[in-house]
């Protein structure tokens, strides 16, 4: 699925078209896989665009890119072989070819596949780096994180649990509060189209915020600038909620930060490589012994991935959301 | 001079009410002492105010609060004797009586005895602390301060130059910003009521920006976010344009801190007392060497204060603004 041209506000199916190629031959150390899971996340509508950012945009006329969990299906690489499960970024094609260098061999039996992109993935790296490496919570702190009931607001609440601090989390439904709080154990989930965000916001923050995990921007972080504490930490991941807006939004006065000696830090995952090992290790023992959970919103099928992406910027989606390219061969 | 009532915007000389008073019997460990200089700073707006914020408000009736530098008229004091100059905190009053245990003697053979509420007080170990701790600027680096002929800004350049730094200043008036460059031997200083500021500043910043000390808000704020470099730091010590606003503004949309994974840290000089030997060592050295210098905007007589504060808001101010409440027998 190529990207055909840029989205002026919100992305549209226009956007893309859906070419067929021939099937490349495979070159020496070279190793072709089969996507079988495809990442769908908020970033990529900064590909999109060609604003200046962090990193290059997708250029017109080439795949869409992306996470992809694949399985090898050709390799002349001594790294892979057929039937492997690899972790790599082929973007939104249902192929992939290269030399393999950027790719993480799976092991099936320590973990569903698709959470390889998933809690195990980018989003769970961002959760880990962002709350404890920025956010630094302390044991009987207030952390508050925004879509708590997606893919890194999740791990974000459920890691602050487990460092013995409280979660209380934003989303946009009574099932993902319900889903946030009951499932994966937070203390509290506040709805933000409640009426009176401000105030069931408050009511959750009994002792104040003192970590926030900015994950959407707009009217949630303008709610949670007045119920910082002293010395509050924002780590700053992500602003969906301006991710599509033509002209940039305004922000609420920062008179808090001052005020509070709180510190809003700016983060990109791709400079945390180097706290993977550490976050698999945490946090795949986490997920085997139950204190980390999750869940996909999977649709199926490439052509549905213009769609569903735009159930990010929709607040739509109830879970990761995930393209299953091809059927998982080790899920029934 | 008492605080009669609160603000609604800006200040004015109806919220002041002067009074006498029976000078005050020296109590034992008492010190009474006359005000010499008295220092006019941006947050005695916030102290006018009740709403809440790192300091509690100045009560109404109570003296307006301020920091002093006095001399020492009768003490039952074992630590100073009359003819003693001290810096303190006395206020908006011609005489202070206390215990003297906030007091600080000065040597008038030092450096002038108004460096104490200036270059070398509040203002001076605010732009040391905000540049050095939080802005933690590197040799090479560009460094941009707003009101940069103040008394905190003209020392956050200085001291950035002193580090190896390009300093960029921001000021009000051509008169300002050819004092800030010639006098103050910043690399360049902007005029914000320039047509083309945003120009202007890019011009002055041709390797963007890597600290910002953020002393105004507004529409100077705005500009820097689109020059900020990567990992840029935003010490937040104050927003004065903002310190009269009846209704809170907005502040520039803040996706520049993601993409450039920028900080910004508020921080209130009261929390660093510990760095205060470090900078007095360092600011009086290079103070006595010629390398950092300062210029007062000296005003006569507490009747005059009320009128003189509204000219830090209004950028009237031209140097470090001070009230003489008595004569300084030090200076001829």
């Amino acid at each position: 699925m190529l990207l055909r041209n840029r989205p002026t506000g919100r992305p549209t199916a226009d956007n893309f078209e859906i070419v067929s190629r021939p099937m490349p031959a495979v070159a020496e150390d070279g190793v072709l896989r089969r996507t079988i899971y495809l990442s769908l996340d908020p970033y990529m509508r900064g590909r999109m665009s060609d604003r200046p950012s962090y990193a290059a945009p997708v250029a017109l006329g080439q795949p869409m890119c992306g996470h992809t969990v694949s399985q090898v299906i050709e390799s002349r690489n001594a790294r892979f072989k057929p039937g492997d499960f690899v972790a790599g970024y082929d973007g939104w094609q249902q192929y992939g070819h290269s030399n393999g260098v950027e790719l993480r061999v799976l092991d099936p039996s320590a973990a569903p596949l698709s959470t390889a992109i998933g809690v195990l993935g980018m989003p769970g790296l961002t959760a880990y780096v962002g709350l404890l490496d920025i956010g630094q919570p302390k044991a009987g702190e207030t952390v508050v994180v925004s879509a708590a009931s997606g893919a890194v607001g999740s791990v974000v609440g459920q890691v602050a649990r487990i460092k013995g601090c409280r979660a209380v989390g934003v989303a946009g439904s009574p099932a993902k509060c319900a889903y946030v709080v009951n499932e994966l154990g937070f203390d509290a989930c506040v709805n933000y189209k409640d009426g009176d965000f401000q105030a069931a916001l408050g009511a959750a923050c009994p002792q104040g915020i003192d970590v926030y995990f900015e994950n959407v921007g707009g009217a949630v972080f303008r709610a949670v600038l007045r119920l910082l504490n002293a010395n509050a930490r924002i780590p700053l991941c992500g602003m969906i909620a301006d991710y599509n807006a033509i002209d940039a939004t305004s922000s609420p006065n920062l008179r808090p930060l001052l005020v509070k000696r709180a510190m809003i830090k700016g983060f990109i995952v791709l400079d945390h490589e180097d706290r993977a090992p550490a976050f698999l290790r945490d946090c795949s023992a986490w997920l085997r012994d139950g204190q980390l959970k999750y869940r996909e919103d999977i649709v199926d099928g490439l052509d549905a991935a213009p769609a569903a992406l735009l159930k990010l910027f929709d607040g739509e989606n109830f879970g990761k959301l995930i393209v299953r390219v091809s059927a998982d061969p080790t899920r029934s």
